[in-house]
């Protein structure tokens, strides 16, 4: 049984999230919107002629973008990667690409279990007016950032912490300790073609973080967080106490999901 | 009665371009798309109060974008540039943003007639497999592209030329001589955070182009043109026989109208 990964890159505005819902937790499941993973679970049995349960490496929210999000399938029959690549995003709609198929060789291999980490951008355009181009990718912002207090608070977050505060407050995880690897906030120009000068100034912030793991609404919570305290609503020593106080209502608003983008699994 | 100009940021898709259609002239009245124009006419009435006649540098087709159009306007009263800035973009759809409002000093000031030169550019998104982040802003082609054949060609273009067989044949202008003052090429990687190596390659096409001024189409029937050696099907010296056919049918198609963006408006 061949086991194959992909990877695949979404605009999430469309649809539900990565994954599939169960029907009876839908308020009414007739007028959702369809979720990534059927979707190319629907494509893939069209391709392969057999259903294949589709296993992301985690799930991304509404709205939640990925540039490379990791997922695996088992099929019964021998398959070729280039040409299950071009027959998939031929019967794709515009808004979900595949961009590799592999074979794997490691039959254990589960994309899932098996991510060591993650890494996600956050887009914030911060300029006074705002912008037509990136309205689906990037939360807008026009008040001033105070990017070094934002840059003070982030360095208290990066390590190992329980990162309670930072999880959205319905979630039964038992284990909130995280990893935070890297947590990088840079300003910068929002060309296609740098330093061609068709627009002065810098609106664009990225807020890369990296990590073992994270718990449910947890970087849109840390964004929200930070932008409090680029807005000065918050000292960046705050970060601090509320790492400590376990409690989400002392962290800031949940950053909106369409700036969210998930950029790399790592195995 | 003071004249303001303002400068434009819109996406295409959703309009039938920048100037309003006379009604008579369409098939259907009923169904048509907006135009840029009276979709920001309509919101400087509400915000004035008054009707005024905004007047754009230049038409852009349907589906073609705008990163600084020029538009100017004349109105009876004393206006606030920043404060009609913030009101217009409270009221504009999200695909459309005033950028710059300024009052002009010249009350011979005229956009169109004005203009010295415009910058436009076009991207093609030329890999294996297609992407979802710039579907609506790039021509997707999976065949290879052979640059260095594509600036042969281009450099042959620069200049003075009569660019009749480069402008759509239904049009009337009488003097089709123009002149084209840069046309670059350039092959770059597809990152808003250039460098960070989430994809390796270099997937995307620029073709910026400046002029005096451009014919029907002409961009596209360039763009089109340089495709069609891109891809080997003409040798790149054609390029100076069509320009001495001046017959539109010896060009190559016209490139479709999401890639291309009006960069700027030179005066």
């Amino acid at each position: 049984m061949p086991k194959v990964i992909i990877t695949v890159e979404y605009k999430g505005t469309r649809y539900s999230g990565w994954q599939t819902q169960n029907v009876r937790t839908q308020a009414s499941s007739r007028r959702r919107l369809p979720a990534v993973q059927e979707t190319i679970e629907f494509c893939l049995k069209q391709v392969l002629q057999e259903q294949v349960n589709l296993i992301g490496s985690g799930r991304t929210d509404a709205g939640v973008h990925a540039f490379n999000q990791a997922a695996h399938f088992t099929v019964s029959k021998a398959i070729q990667p280039l040409k299950l690549r071009l027959a998939l995003n031929a019967l794709l709609p515009e808004d979900i690409v595949v961009k590799r198929v592999a074979i794997c060789e490691n039959q254990d291999f589960h994309s899932r279990f098996h991510a060591k980490g993650k890494i996600y951008r956050y887009l914030i355009f911060n300029r006074v007016y705002p912008d037509v181009f990136c309205r689906d990718y990037a939360y807008y912002l026009p008040q001033a950032l105070d990017i070094q207090a934002m840059r003070s608070a982030a360095k208290a977050l990066v390590g190992r912490h329980d990162f309670k505060s930072f999880c959205a407050s319905g979630s039964k995880v038992k284990n909130t300790v995280r990893v935070i690897r890297r947590l990088i906030i840079k300003r910068t120009a929002y060309n296609l073609q740098p330093g061609d000068g068709y627009e002065r100034g810098k609106p664009l912030v990225i807020i890369t973080i990296e990590g073992n793991g994270f718990l449910y609404n947890m970087v849109r919570v840390i964004v929200g967080t930070l932008l409090e305290i680029g807005r000065g609503r918050l000292e960046p020593r705050a970060v601090v106490e509320i790492l400590r106080s376990r409690d989400r209502r002392q962290a800031g608003p949940t950053a909106p999901a369409k700036g969210l983008c998930l950029m790399r699994v790592r195995y």
